[in-house]
């Protein structure tokens, strides 16, 4: 194999120079630049593709990887707004840019192409979800050996970076705490299956039925995709067998507040006629009437952590090892889950 | 001067061979582009600056500039995250990135500095305020062609690429719905003075009060910071001359949010003891208790109309002529300001 030193022995310059030329360093005479890549040519050299990738220059931008749905006002949703929060506090520490791709899900996840184009150093990837494409891509990035992150999304038999929160220890504190206020038929409405944090949830929201010795049955497991409206609509199907149900934990905030919403126009209103518990503790949950009871998940620091780690593996050169970081939960009781507050 | 022509001819390749060895465009052999190198740095042949930068290499992205403050959740205001959703419809279905950069309102503004790194193609400036650094950074920037656009942000005197909204119509909308209410002694709580919007908004306030033939006096005036907190601390000074009040005009929902917990804790609620109007129509408004009569200021569409505009500035090359897009508000009415639901 050709070697940088023959080039530069060629061309009659260094070998730094060498390196300069190949990776697109600094001010340079462009007739220097000519002999070296004439010299490069006549003895067919081609850099070491890592160890140029090592030295390439730095593009100051941490990528962040958004999940695109058109006209949903994306940067307005709880939970990617703290995450993005803070993101930017920790690259803003660090002296970096955000460069945000806004991906379909649906469509040809290429997240190499952000490196290649040397758009970022590293990636954030947000609201990834459990298909098999998005293995593909994931399993591809990593074998190629560029940082990156996972936020609230871990894969069933694969190690990446991730930066999670217990789900299941969330969920469990909320049954925990609708059993502790006395009530037994307790029934769950879930998120999306493809997001790793429904399925927590379900983990938790089990045992915590198994430890009180309570049943789980169909018709306690509601299932909605995350959305307001779908939390509206599960109130239909709730009010269909209102006989079976006392309480409601609901995997996010919006689904539970839409639940809420739906109920109340058939004259069931939380806090008085049945109890209910949110997920996330956003904004929407103190606001909402009465206040939402909720698992608050500390998305803001999430969003730091795990910019602060995959520019550690960028800055630091290392090959990613897999490592999994995993931020409390904690219930925080408001009116709508209260049996004192109960006519 | 040395023609690209005459490069080419020496070098023996074409004249858009020469551009795209100067532009970095394409895959290219080695061989040619030292040839071409060699024949250039021979002639001594400089490709004329301005001729370039417009040949330049897309970054592909869509610069914006946040207003950094440490700790706060800047994405979670609904104001940041409605704008940056309409830039990122935007950006998106042009299949362009956003690359987001938080400066600190006192630090050395170098806008310039993203552009010069082809780190951006065009900016979108969020929360700029009227101070001399600020004018004096944009001035340059203009100056040297740069494409740039300042959202709900104009400087008197100065003639940029704006995307604004009507404040002064919003908030005579929202006076003029007090009066008719029938309230006579309506003050107005203002955010800081360096926003255009706070001024726009005080132009409202005070020619609704001067067309209804109303007093404006000095304890009407309240000023705020657009925090929640400061809406709070201005119900101290409103409750201490609460002879002198019957309703408020506040800034934004924040605040009014803010001013209506200070003043329940004395006592007086909201849409029963006096009337409030708000103003951004976030989500905050139709949660809070009682939701919140609020000025809708269309921010999603603001983002989305300043993505599109800087965008086709950079896309047809064309030196940036100052232009002003101005969107409509409108008075959402809801319980905090109904005169019928006070007792």
């Amino acid at each position: 194999m050709v070697t940088r030193k023959e080039v530069a022995e060629l061309a009659g310059v260094s070998e730094a120079t060498v390196s300069r030329v190949f990776n697109g360093l600094g001010p340079m005479k462009p007739t220097t630049k000519a002999r070296v890549l004439e010299a490069a040519s006549q003895l067919n050299y081609h850099p070491n593709a890592i160890a140029q990738s090592f030295a390439r220059r730095r593009s100051g931008n941490l990528g962040v990887v958004l999940p695109y749905m058109p006209k949903v006002h994306l940067f307005s949703a709880y939970y990617f707004a703290e995450i993005l929060s803070g993101i930017g506090e920790q690259v803003r520490e660090q002296g970096y840019d955000m460069l945000l791709s806004l991906l379909k899900p649906d469509e040809d996840l290429d997240y190499a192409r952000l490196y290649r184009s040397q758009k970022v150093d590293a990636c954030v990837i947000l609201g990834a979800r459990d298909t098999p494409q998005q293995r593909e891509s994931l399993q591809q990035l990593q074998e190629q050996g560029y940082p990156f992150c996972l936020v609230n999304q871990h894969f069933e038999g694969l190690a990446f970076h991730e930066v999670d929160a217990d789900h299941v220890d969330g969920s469990y504190q909320a049954v925990r705490h609708l059993q502790e206020e006395g009530y037994r038929k307790i029934a769950f409405l879930n998120g999306s299956p493809e997001y790793s944090n429904s399925e927590d949830r379900l983990q938790g929201y089990l045992r915590a039925m198994h430890d009180a010795g309570l049943q789980t049955s169909h018709e306690l497991l509601l299932e909605g995709n995350y959305s307001r409206k779908s939390g509206y609509e599960a109130a239909e199907r709730l009010w269909s067998q209102r006989e079976q149900v006392e309480a409601v934990f609901a995997a996010n905030d919006r689904m539970a507040i839409g639940l809420m919403q739906g109920l109340r126009e058939k004259g069931w209103v939380a806090g008085r006629d049945f109890a209910v518990v949110g997920c996330d503790d956003s904004d929407a949950a103190k606001l909402s009437d009465p206040p939402l009871s909720s698992i608050n998940v500390p998305f803001y620091e999430m969003g730091k952590e795990a910019a602060r780690g995959v520019l550690a593996r960028f800055t630091q050169g290392e090959r990613a090892e897999p490592s999994n970081v995993k931020l409390p939960t904690q219930l925080i009781i408001r009116q709508s889950s209260k049996s004192s507050s109960l006519t």
